[in-house]
């Protein structure tokens, strides 16, 4: 199949450009009889978009969301479920050097390579508006497991900024402390840093990167396909599929390979009944498969490509050229990624659980 | 689709445990017409099996492959190319306790939990013999590659054991230097250093990880299926998809994560009429799209679960137990996981090359 | 993958219900850098709408779509194309016993059977509406061959209605004699007989059914993927996916069975330097591949279930019940369905074109 | 994905050649704890098998399957299921001019147009050989309705040989009633004159077709998915995807084209507090969603190709010519496609029946 779609049995195919009529989501696969409105969404859609904080773009858009199918009297059909969010602050004039020049380390480049024409008046695909079908096609993950899985907990919080990082203790920091700070990261104090650090960035034209960790709670044992379809590695594609990653960790992670066996090992014992490890740097999962434990993840972002700063760069002429991009971009894409890496969490979660119902169950 | 395929249009299906008939793949979608016979297959074959040198596994298995279909008179078909391996080195009896007892951070518990029954004679499916199918399928797909980009390499080396690193220009790294030593480090000084650690570990009935790096060279631009089946994102599903892996990163990768986007980015520049980055730090994909750039990423391997010592673990009739596990196991998977991290490398490569010949051709 | 895709390579998802904010269709996997405008599609929708003529339904949708992505300044980007229609004749108080009752032979009791919920205010994703993302779909395909199969073409009419056939030679039909009569049939003498009937059945509150034949012509050799994906299997699959349809054959089908092979096997001969066959009964497939002789197949299409008379069902709460249908009906779906045919007819065309220019090119 | 997969979850992938190694499958997507052993498999095998009777080919295959993978200790483990058949009585010899040219109607000429290479010692892929990875797939998913469906039925049978139609009662024919005879057609007397034209055919080197009817029975409503997965629209594609299949119709089929609305449609009606229809036009299907009602369905096979007459054909090199087989053939391949029939229904219904649990349940 073609690249716009994720997941076998939850799947959503997203598409739209950032400068366009919008950007929607096709969610296909979702269970029937599932109380839905635009209400389940625009939460979600908030925390992703432009302009809401004085540390993102200050592109203005609602992002007010549309459900076109899929739902009737606010339950869910069984049907294709049709989302859709219409571009309404797109301002190409911004962009006009873009049609002549590749922004370095952007995507510009790459898709001309690849396709021999792109949308120059903005991201085109490569944009975060893209990952608005995401976090829209997530929410109604999300719905799925309220009654199947009530415990089921996704939260994601920015554990560095640059050099500036967090202490957080995964399993007891909540969404209300993410959201607590528009950095969104649980430890007041570092955040206050992180700000500065984002300000400080722009104010210079310049962007910085961090890394986002996460930790998925109360999943049962049994999820993940072995062998390609490992949840770890479908949760790796997941991730690696958002813009400015560049990594990908789970539990140890690369710390952990400095570690031997016998120190790496998570021994299993006996509590109240249940299986447990009392550590669990196997970040919950075991070949492949989740092993109840939690889910302890992180992702690497890099410091946004588009700066304002002049860089030296190559025309589409085939020449070379100085390019100081103009247009409104985020100094620092990791507070508007949380909601992102949640929603593949999300996504990958949905996925898995209706393929393990399908076989296992 | 169930979990024992990878590739969309390169496909291969992998079938087999550890302990059974044997282990085998199907490669759906090869071109037809290209010469292709055991010998291209069987060299992999060996720098992949067990008992090849004293610091992998004693395990002896001549893993000699056998092509069932989908060859005539030493050309593909273009149909179904079936290659098996049988198995002859299987001792079950080695194994009588894992009837009993989970392996810490082994993926018996996790079988256990999902399925409700394994194959507890050996690892399963979650042994590493499993990947024979995936380096024979590999094989193949770099068979494809002669005629179309005869340039195209793929060079992976073990970057570092436990904390011992090496110090490898990813770019001039050859097979050759890697094949010199039997833990597969170019860095000759260093890749003494590793043996010794690994041999210390096994001696002290331990086991070690580390961190495997990969160049891939001379791809062309224009591989990879935004938005969700980035180069990268597939090439991280293939990665943790390998047994014992915790993390990937790809270009500057969790390290880069403290660059400013100034420092990060990596400017264009015209040289001898094509495009080139002189710094890489993107390492190779842009957008999800390779960029003509070297892709240069890192695989982290976790020490080798099974180990000789006595574990805590709990019994399958969920009572607190102690294990101390038989069989025989690599203490350490990194030099034959190699051959793994370049055969998910060709795979990967293979259907992109394929899916960029559909679209965009 | 859910349901509502068609394609591996050339892919449609379709969305929406018959009764909601619109209908609409994801194209994934276009080639980039075609010409296309609504233009291109328009004139399809228009012969797929509607109220077109007498013989049709009289719900007024003038079904105008709008392209939402995947293109800039009239050319595709390579990028997800998402076409949409809004509704706007919708009158869901012409079905509100539907809330309470099934239609004998319609999709509301099973649609029910399985998900457990409806939307009773009309067909829902079984109406006819939801053939508006198909037709966008093929528009959009049918453009992809402009240039590389300049001469392909695939023209569809109806061939029979009840007991009236037409006498048509299906490589000499063109689509300007289908489109010179309300019932699209070629053979305007018996086109007339047909109409009659139609609006006979009308007039008496019934419906009727008939058969739509189809040739494609100019196809080259190779297209269909053994062994299950062949050409006649896929499109077959195509044609059962339309409504209303009980049927499909291709060449000499059903009535090839009383032909010995002496009198089915169609010869080889050589033309003009190529290889030709004077009869035709494989109807352009040999082994699931095209074999570069036109393609003929038909395809059998039931009676509207929904009719103005008072029929025998049941209701939702299980009980035997009498119903007379309103809202506004096909009479017959056949002159509106010759569209569809061609439009799946595209659909699979292009899907193959793609993944033969993947493996064999 | 490449043509040699069937299903979504439930998922076959065929390999082997006529002539080679052998013939195979990987069964993918199996549910875990089913008993299966190759007793489960090897007797549909045999109805399968060449050199079962006078009537089919004389080719001698015992066909005994292994099985290579997916169970321990007689139970499946949720992996995949690797079955195969060694090839034994290969006779390339018989094929030598096939090299040289191709026979009218059969699958050669369109391998090589579309391959440039074929294996010419036999049918390749096309042969009927390939369908022995069919039928043991399907008896795996047989085994897994045992517990689940236990009075799911599958019966079908021989409705006509060339002009020979039975007179048959779909709903009360027996497996038993079917493999009473070796035409397998429950119509014991019209069986005998079938027999006696199949033999004719031989004799005079020549062929025939005919129709196979088919009945699953006690299937619940709700398997299918809209809008293009269909439950008849799989079956459909099924179907079409065996050898010398050119036509397929559901419940009335083309004969119900004649029918008006308010003949066609099947009332529903209470009985026993179930929903009911007392005639079964639709066959079993409305809106591509099973009613629970009896699915009945017709497969047309045209004469087998190769035939021991001379016929008029090219060759390789692109000149007339003149070819009269030799090898061992079919005078039809009717009787023993009866259990291929069978498999696909089994393999369609367990495909279905993993993603209604998936989804819906």
């Amino acid at each position: 199949m073609p690249g716009n779609s994720f997941g076998e049995l939850f799947r959503i195919t997203t598409w739209g450009e950032s400068h366009g009529g919008g950007v929607g989501v096709v969610v296909d696969g979702c269970p029937p009889r599932l109380p839905l409105t635009v209400e389940d969404i625009q939460p979600d859609l908030e925390r992703r978009r432009p302009g809401q904080s004085r540390i993102t773009t200050q592109r203005q858009e609602a992002d007010t969301c549309e459900i076109l199918s899929g739902t009737f009297q606010g339950l869910t059909l069984g049907t294709p479920i049709s989302i859709w969010v219409r571009n309404t602050d797109a301002r190409p004039e911004a962009y006009s050097e873009m049609a002549e020049m590749f922004r370095p380390s952007h995507a510009d480049f790459a898709y001309q390579a690849k396709y021999g024409v792109r949308n120059w008046e903005g991201g085109g695909r490569s944009s975060a508006r893209e990952t608005i079908g995401r976090v829209a096609g997530a929410a109604v993950a999300k719905v799925m497991f309220h009654d199947v899985l009530p415990k089921l907990r996704v939260v994601a919080y920015v554990k560095s900024i640059h050099s500036i990082e967090a202490t957080v203790d995964p399993l007891s920091a909540t969404s209300k402390q993410v959201e607590s700070n528009i950095v969104r990261c649980p430890d007041a104090k570092v955040a206050k840093k992180m700000i500065e650090c984002i300000e400080a960035a722009r104010a210079s034209g310049d962007s910085v990167g961090g890394v986002i960790e996460c930790a998925i709670q109360n999943v049962p044992a049994g999820l993940g396909e072995p062998v390609f379809d490992r949840f770890e590695a479908d949760l790796a594609k997941g991730m690696l599929s958002l813009p400015a990653t560049k990594g990908f960790e789970i539990g140890s992670g690369f710390a952990g390979t400095v570690l031997k066996g016998s120190e790496h090992n998570d021994a299993f014992r006996m509590k109240s009944g249940r299986v447990v490890t009392p550590t669990n740097r196997s970040g919950g999962v075991l070949g492949g498969i989740t092993s109840a434990q939690p889910i302890i993840f992180r992702v690497a972002f890099k410091a946004t490509a588009t700066i304002a700063r002049e860089q030296e760069t190559v025309s589409v002429a085939m020449k070379n050229a100085k390019l100081k991009a103009r247009g409104r971009h985020d100094p620092c894409v990791l507070p508007r990624a949380v909601p992102l890496v949640e929603a593949m969490s999300w996504l990958v979660l949905a996925d898995h659980w209706l393929r393990w119902k399908a076989q296992c169950l």
